[in-house]
């Protein structure tokens, strides 16, 4: 279903280098409806192949079209990128707020788009001026102009956030589970009854103190199962105290 | 202050173009220790000028070492890009997530980096493991292998959008305030009469809805103070109804 996607517009847009880019950058975050009003060298561009790095489909599918007007006719709504804030009345969002119209208004199986100019001035005011409002990527104020590609992958990388159901905020690698609890409680007395044997705990008043500030350094790495046995290895191997029974099991 | 500031390094980068592309997106969202390991073609590269577009001040600036150990002994906390998931036990964060945490330490004034790997094959295990965690863009799972510089792209954004003041998330453009609801409420008594003497709301039963759904359309463009002065003169102009005190008056 196409409705479900965000179609980018590039007007004008002068290197192949940058057409490619977009496209790898489009494919990266699943996105597939490329169009181009007058692109500068024409089209299909061989300059373009090389930076799509496989992208080749969305190359291959884009559109070209003699006017902005004739690209977007479908599209149900539009937003123009500007790094300028022209002298309209536009209301100006940021890419993440933008996004967020845009896909709750591509649920309901409408087609959405962003406008994006040519490398050298952007869009025209002619342009904006069919969009709803502008998308603004927030930069330092003295250095503000992105490279065109660049502009698209934060538009494409916020669609894709909000879209995705991939939900990695927080997660780690590796097949091993979390140590429980009680292996972390093992392990502690364990390291602490060694420390004592030699010598290491034998100021009574620092004692707690210094226990608290071990375990402390050991709960902060999240260990897992395995680490708490290669680190009870560890222990009975700097002890010089491994015993025969656990040789044999090893 | 180079404590509040994120460093960026690159680990055996090939093209030059890629790492003036990396340039000119630092600079864009306020970023400037650009540190390289071991860059394919030696350094300076002339071919990172021209992508830099400007961000010459930190290709200049830029420090080349010749292993990654030695490119962040100076750093505080340190997380590495990739998009595999390598076989360690390493915390995946999406760069949202990542940047919080780098913000956090920097602005108690700890030098804070990210790692990014070479265009051919991303990062070896081992720089990896010189890195508190992975940062992972969230990309679909079967085109993951983002450009160099795109990567760079969406975490300084990340880190600019999440350090910045810049509280535009919603605001518009140009000189005129919105309208007062008393000139709105103007607005619409003057259209309501010129559509009743015209004839257009001569159906008694529909006139209620007709009138608010015409109001609705006027309430959802967000009209400033001067769009409703004009839009009160394209209705005197439509029914040729100008009154000669106006027209002194404009």
């Amino acid at each position: 279903m196409d409705e479900n996607t965000l179609t980018i517009i590039l007007v004008e847009p002068q290197l192949g280098q940058n057409i490619g880019a977009v496209a790898r950058a489009m494919l990266n975050f699943g996105l597939t409806d490329l169009r181009l009003v007058r692109p500068r060298d024409g089209w299909p561009n061989p300059e373009a192949l090389p930076l799509a790095a496989g992208a080749d489909k969305i190359l291959e599918n884009a559109k070209v079209y003699p006017s902005t007007l004739e690209a977007i006719g479908d599209l149900n709504r539009l937003f123009a990128t500007s790094n300028r804030t022209p002298d309209m009345i536009k209301t100006i969002y940021t890419p993440k707020l933008a996004l967020q119209q845009l896909i709750s208004t591509a649920q309901h199986n409408q087609k959405v788009g962003v406008l994006f100019g040519g490398e050298r001035c952007g869009l025209k005011n002619e342009d904006i001026s069919l969009c709803e409002a502008l998308i603004k990527i927030p930069t330092i104020s003295n250095f503000s102009s992105l490279n065109l590609a660049h502009a698209v992958v934060l538009v494409a990388y916020e669609w894709f956030a909000q879209t995705s159901s991939t939900s990695f905020e927080f997660f780690r690698t590796g097949r091993t589970r979390l140590a429980r609890r009680e292996d972390l409680s093992m392990l502690f007395a364990h390291l602490e009854k060694e420390l004592e044997r030699t010598g290491f705990l034998r100021h009574h008043k620092k004692r707690a103190t210094m226990v608290r500030n071990i375990r402390n350094i050991f709960q902060r790495a999240h260990l897992t199962e395995q680490e708490v046995r290669t680190l009870r290895g560890i222990i009975r191997s700097l002890t010089g105290n491994q015993l025969p029974s656990q040789k044999k099991a090893s």
